[in-house]
């Protein structure tokens, strides 16, 4: 349905500026809040205590980039979006939803290596809410396609990939969760895995080590 | 009074961007803030302790809800502004206000939800924060149509029907505040409903699944 | 010096976009960061926590409105900004970092008020942090006309007013800082005073009243 | 390779406003967040409390300035930017990462002053997160500069200095890096000049104040 016959039918679209700018703020302050959960403790000399926390800053590490990822992800849709209409606007509130709530599960699992004590329980929970949000994105980029809310379907090979690769994430996690019931540190180090995953774009990197030597 | 009007008379009318810009800062800052108040706490095994934490998930999901459906509503108003006049920023800064307020009658409730101590007088405080922000959300919406800020009085059918629903939401909101005094726990549930009603389409689901079956 | 003038020596002019997005985002989270300070204590009911805790209240209300205030005074220099040079940047970056200070005094004062003891103190550091904003935007605000970054020397009646009321506003908070000194919860009324002031179109709303009337 | 052989390889190349939202997002809560630190003790009457609470408005003013003047590189670089490919936007994204850390170095320094014990690890940690920052800026603008991303080689005069100034900080960076491992307090010292070096732009102030006298 074109977007001409939806406005003769007084259908709201919504011009999609601001849903760009309220979900890059979730965004950026999730990402940013999780610094306030890093923290040194005694015992210990002032190195060791720096040391210690390293848990704080894997934590950090895996759910900034896991953030940023996906903020990668949600500017690749959004991006392409012509109109957003009442569906969309609903599904991305439900998603950033989740993803604002990513810094409470960081400091679950955070804690709990940080004891050894309720890893797996933290670890899965985490893991949970990492594949809701996984979900989620899926969920709207289906939506979008299946609405013809975005500019072309034609989309550029980098694109298809990405799009590809989206079910292999979310399996991804799935094992993950698995894996986190007997091994949570293992399940950790899945995660951190899948964060690199999202951010690094291997194909352009391995395009320029190429290009140079 | 044209806008032209206005600008002979040497009042100032704002371009709307940086509006759009502070408002969706607060809005995207006061969802996100939400998480900084979840937190688990002894007694209990680690799965106990998550479970147990259930008053701040639901005041997460009711508050994070409610303040996305009051986005959803202030960028139907935003978009269809072509000026805004000195009281019309104003009463923004004083609706502002109000919705960055809404995370401390938040933790209040989860807090008396999690002693079960208290639970009238959080579920009143922010009953009446809930309600503040609609009644002011209604003056905003009726000020910039008496004062013809918005592009055209022709609105689609989506428009004329969110205009309509707002005294149905703060009449919701009065009931929930007075069945909060005697039974708080449920004036809470009546605040997760509503706020499930502002923010899903419900006409557009209903749509949807009814092209598909 | 006309800004082809400038270019021709290769100095940097910005475009004034970033400057306003960065702006409002420090605007927005310094006001909804006070929402953090908000707490209730023992000893007492539960509805006799919560009105004890008016101090924190009023600094709520008292810093919101005048970063919002402030918030309206930028928003009209940067909307009639045609550039930014380096010293108008440096000079921002500046009056942002004083504002985005504003949260800790505020927590001064209201811990003061609370506990009745060292209020002289707090008054005078929120004070001078308050009056520092102030003279900081009338620098910024005397440097672009002198360098002729803003659009046109011709201002609507409404600007030239908010110009003149600068200087009322300076003096207005070294009164509210010289009465602190002996009466500091006068001081803060004061400065109360003066953020309704900043933030209240008198004059917009008198015109509306007498129309309606 | 020019935009269009890169679009006809189905590369990605995307717009940089969501780009600079999103960053200035994060250095703009990265900034604002550094007020949460900031605390006052007891023992001592209420002036000495506020003003024993000095290592933390050192903290705030360095790190505030540095975001700052970093957010001024990012600019001056976006600015420049026609687009960003995927590696620019890992690129940028891990260069947030160490940006949005920088509140944690920051509280480390600050309680390592106040306390007088562990401010040699402190400043380490801290002289090692601004360096990264410092490192991770020349590496983008080296990246953006050999992919042609920038809009033109032509520079004004500032720009040029600016680059050639980079390499510069980066010596100050480590040179007290090394001094702060024998005199941390010295350390902290350098980094503050090197922050008001960042923001205030000198040969400007200078035009300034010699076209006056």
């Amino acid at each position: 349905m074109p977007a001409d016959a939806e406005k003769s039918r007084g259908r709201r679209t919504l011009d999609t500026g601001r849903l760009a700018a309220f979900s890059d703020g979730v965004f950026a302050i999730a990402a940013t809040l999780l610094v306030l959960d890093l923290a040194v403790h005694p015992p210990g000399s002032p190195l060791e205590q720096v040391l210690h926390a390293w848990p704080g800053y894997l934590g950090y590490l895996v759910s900034f980039l896991t953030i940023g990822g996906t903020w990668l992800f949600h500017t690749s849709m959004t991006d392409r979006l012509t109109r957003a209409d009442p569906n969309f606007l609903s599904l991305n509130l439900l998603f950033l939803l989740v993803v604002a709530f990513l810094p409470f599960p960081t400091r679950l699992v955070t804690e709990a290596l940080g004891k050894d004590e309720g890893e797996t329980v933290a670890a899965t929970v985490y893991g949970l809410t990492l594949l809701a949000i996984r979900v989620l994105a899926a969920t709207m980029d289906a939506y979008a396609r299946s609405e013809h809310l975005y500019a072309s379907r034609e989309h550029g090979q980098d694109e298809r990939e990405k799009r590809r690769s989206l079910p292999l994430v979310v399996i991804g996690y799935v094992i993950a969760i698995l894996v986190g019931l007997v091994l949570p540190k293992v399940a950790v180090a899945l995660y951190f895995g899948i964060a690199v995953y999202l951010v690094v774009p291997f194909r352009e990197v391995a395009r320029l080590v190429f290009r140079r030597s």
